[in-house]
């Protein structure tokens, strides 16, 4: 929440681990050290910004923010390495791998084949890595 | 369902007819009427494919689809009319404008401040036709 | 042709032109005239790069350019006044209004809906505006 | 086409399967066995929907149809996958590697550099591999 | 500068609020209005992140943001109120209406024609209102 | 400089590989190359337009032209290459590291989180094969 009265950076900063933790596992840890060398303010600013001012809100549910998430991430083409995060942090909150390949299904709709396939493609890798192949 | 035994081109069209009506309302219909003498065939897939081959599957709630689609909408740019018909679609499937409006600030973190800003203006002009504003 | 053994600035423009007026019209020309007091010099590469060494290149018809054309202008999104001029152009060089509303349903797969419907909305002003609705 | 008086589910994946396999060859057919196991749903519509409603259709020839999916692979960005199938389905319709190339070149003006180069650089592994090198 | 030992969320917005009003005038101003009734956190989140947080770092000049600005806001694609807004704010710190042109001409290289055109336009209405007319 | 009286297309090639060189540097002449045998002619027109006649301008400094283009290329998706090119371009033409990774840093804001990331790890890639890593 970010209604505390007064907050340092690292406040904000630890306040944005803990929901990046379980939202993203470490998926999300993996891409905050990758950035340590080249942009640690980058990485600070998703933990603190991205994970601690917006993910936290209370106005929509964890799970409801990845299937936005991952029509977002379908629709702007070319975020494979974030849709790998975002798939698993979407089983991380509870939408299933049926749930997850329908949303990916109805993208093709707005989105046409190509990216709803590219999106599909990083399903499959990242159900494969946690065993979830076949789907259904 | 699509696991109908056979069915014609006007049967598939009858079965997204209805699923279009539910969700889009008035306002899906309208879009079907004005391709009448342009494209009656793209109005024919809307409904026969896009409604009823695709939404209407089992697989995902109504309300997660809109959630995904506002999500994809925000994401692609330029589609203001669609997202006004799906802001539309949202609040009849059962999300709140609450809802909405998070899902729409969520949009920031991954698609920019400018998309996020094009599609919350959309649902401004919705919402004050519906009779919704403010927010909150 | 662009194996003219040298040519002058204003070669090239005048080259560029007679491409322009013969594919685009009137169209092309207003575009050019517009941004005589805001950017002359974009006016002059439209006219001199992008109709003088490309578009008169012999190597693919006319008609075929506007083919791959409207395809791109439908999948950038936000082209509208650039789809209005080049439907205009596609007619010019020999589509039929049947075969411009093909392309743009066939886009539906490769696009999604939100973007084959902005580009056959287009479509529908322009062909009205020549008098060729209702199309088929 | 799709004008058959009623078709089951099977009928119509029939009918896109010999649309498919005529235009993309072994490429398109990949791509649906690689689903199998993750959303064998987008396979069915790839095949019934994409290719059997709407490739099929005679309105526009397949060389013409394939001239507008290159302008819409290029423009997207991030198909390079989906351009390697449809630069081999432009070849096996009967575009030469000549009219291939100068569309993407064309694809310069409207797409920018960058995507044009992407493309192009598709179109040379394709080329490769099918011992089309060099072109001209 | 974001090191401040503890801030409350007031003392973010009103320092974002100070670099807003310096960069983007009433433009700026009239955005967080028009969203008072339909996503103030959306309001507070550009002024406190986007301009607190991100704008306000010294490692990068006002001006030298503005260009990277121009570059995104015309590649994205359908953001013309945007570009409005940051068309004024380029002139505002320090960019000469012969520089901003010349940008969105260099941006042909890499997004092609259209969204060049597109940007320039939003130039000439922002020039045009400022008296700046003609460019050079 | 476009201005002088009459130039054969190998004179304009040669003043834009003159600017290729120093910009780009190899980077940029490999691309050239490796075009050679699928579309010379799209070497042809990066070297002589591209470079010759947009990049060689005097309107805007050379540094200020790799701001605008860092912007674009990481706003459009997809163009890691040409990322990587003109990261090293930036490099070449004055802009110190800190500044490159605020520029990519100040992305996020318009872009969102998924292109900042990709911007950000092709300029580690770039920084660390010219030894500037760590920056800062």
């Amino acid at each position: 929440m970010n209604t505390a009265p007064a907050e340092t950076r690292q406040d904000r900063f630890d306040r944005g681990l803990e929901v990046l933790t379980r939202v993203d596992g470490e998926g999300g840890q993996k891409v905050i050290d990758s950035l340590a060398d080249i942009s640690p303010e980058l990485g600070h600013q998703v933990v603190a910004w991205a994970f601690g001012d917006i993910y936290d809100r209370p106005g929509l549910a964890p799970r409801d923010r990845q299937l936005v998430t991952l029509g977002m991430l379908t629709a702007l083409g070319g975020c494979e390495p974030q849709l790998d995060v975002h798939i698993n942090a979407a089983l991380n909150v509870g939408l299933t791998p049926e749930e997850i390949v329908e949303a990916l299904l109805h993208s093709a709709v707005y989105c046409g084949m190509p990216k709803a396939l590219n999106a599909t493609f990083v399903a499959k890798k990242v159900f494969g890595e946690r065993g979830l192949l076949p789907v259904g």
